[in-house]
């Protein structure tokens, strides 16, 4: 096993509001983020061996955002807010199965 | 395979520079990570189905940083300089080798 089991990838990359692209963190990635980091610790699923949730840079998949991509699998999903996330931290983190309704 | 055939993230995190845990961005985090995502790309490395290099917040390995870690392995180096990466980018992204002497 890896230092962490799962590790999850939020892009929390911020664009100029007048960029075409768009960007992760204007449909509230930061927001969400720290949520699943808390989330994730309040379940006691954080730490070495366990689950790492980060922010990273800008993923390059923006017109699929906000996106977040979970190691070692590969994984990608997009979501629209918290309960969304709490249903791949349950779903993927917790029980293993991924979670094909928000997969990308 | 996965978007990217490998998901580079360098810790870049910044903290206090009294705080006596350290940081990786005080030993050059975000210099050398712009080196390699300039090098990857120069090299045709860059994009899906290929290498992306990305900044990360902290992954809480910090007295063995500055930390880099590539997916899907999930294999984790150290790293002194430019050199170090360059030798990380030619024999894992290239040839799919670990660097063991940089491994962490």
């Amino acid at each position: 096993m890896g230092y962490y089991e799962r590790h999850v990838f939020f892009c929390c990359n911020q664009r100029s509001p007048d960029d075409p692209r768009g960007c992760c963190n204007a449909k509230g990635a930061t927001r969400v983020r720290d949520y699943a980091k808390d989330k994730v610790k309040k379940l006691g699923l954080a730490g070495k061996g366990k689950v790492r949730i980060n922010q990273s840079g800008c993923l390059d998949r923006c017109e699929e955002g906000p996106v977040v991509v979970v190691y070692p699998e590969g994984v990608w999903y997009t979501y629209v807010d918290e309960q969304d996330v709490d249903e791949i931290i349950q779903e993927h983190l917790v029980n293993g199965r991924i979670v094909e309704r928000l997969r990308i």
